[in-house]
């Protein structure tokens, strides 16, 4: 495998433990899927709609998140947001983060430029 | 789903992005597979053999890690480090680290208690 290939591999698995966490941090007030990736991408996280409607879906099957279709200029337009329960499980997840940072920053130490 | 079972899925997919950048973070001298799972628990970040011992041969198979068989007690130990590869990997990967957390912080702004 190349350096490239190997890079690439493992930066997708590093962010794709955070894109849950960055996803539910914008959803406290309602977004539809192409405002929340404008918003998303704007601050700095990538996510594209292959990975991000799937994801959408998954996260109201388990009930953090609800959504509503509006209707915009015509057209049907799915609105989500957290529930109680996103709520309460998107606390938790800042804190699990912000833990296994302080656990991070303690096992590279010296070693951040 | 309940929710305790997710909070562990969630929980586990946040962690699991952290663990090749811990493990590479101990191997700049060599370290066994036990020593390894010690140390890193030590310093909060639970691993287990189960986990630890394929992600270890993964690495090595791409070239990020070496390996060498020593005679403990006239038992053999295999001692893992990092190789250059895998030390130009890891810098790249503290920074990617570095820079996401940047983004993660910005998002979840005010949310941090």
């Amino acid at each position: 495998m190349q350096y490239e290939e190997i890079m690439a591999n493992l930066s997708g698995e590093l962010r794709r433990g955070t894109l849950i966490l960055s996803v539910l941090s914008q959803l406290e007030l309602q977004e539809y899927g192409y405002s929340l990736i404008h918003k998303l991408n704007e601050k700095g996280m990538n996510a594209d709609s292959n990975t991000l409607y799937p994801l959408l879906r998954r996260l109201e099957t388990q009930g953090l998140l609800q959504s509503e279709i509006k209707m915009i200029q015509d057209k049907p337009r799915k609105y989500y947001s957290r529930t109680k329960l996103g709520n309460e499980v998107y606390f938790k997840l800042v804190k699990e983060w912000k833990q296994m940072n302080e656990v991070i920053e303690n096992l590279i130490k010296g070693d951040i430029k």
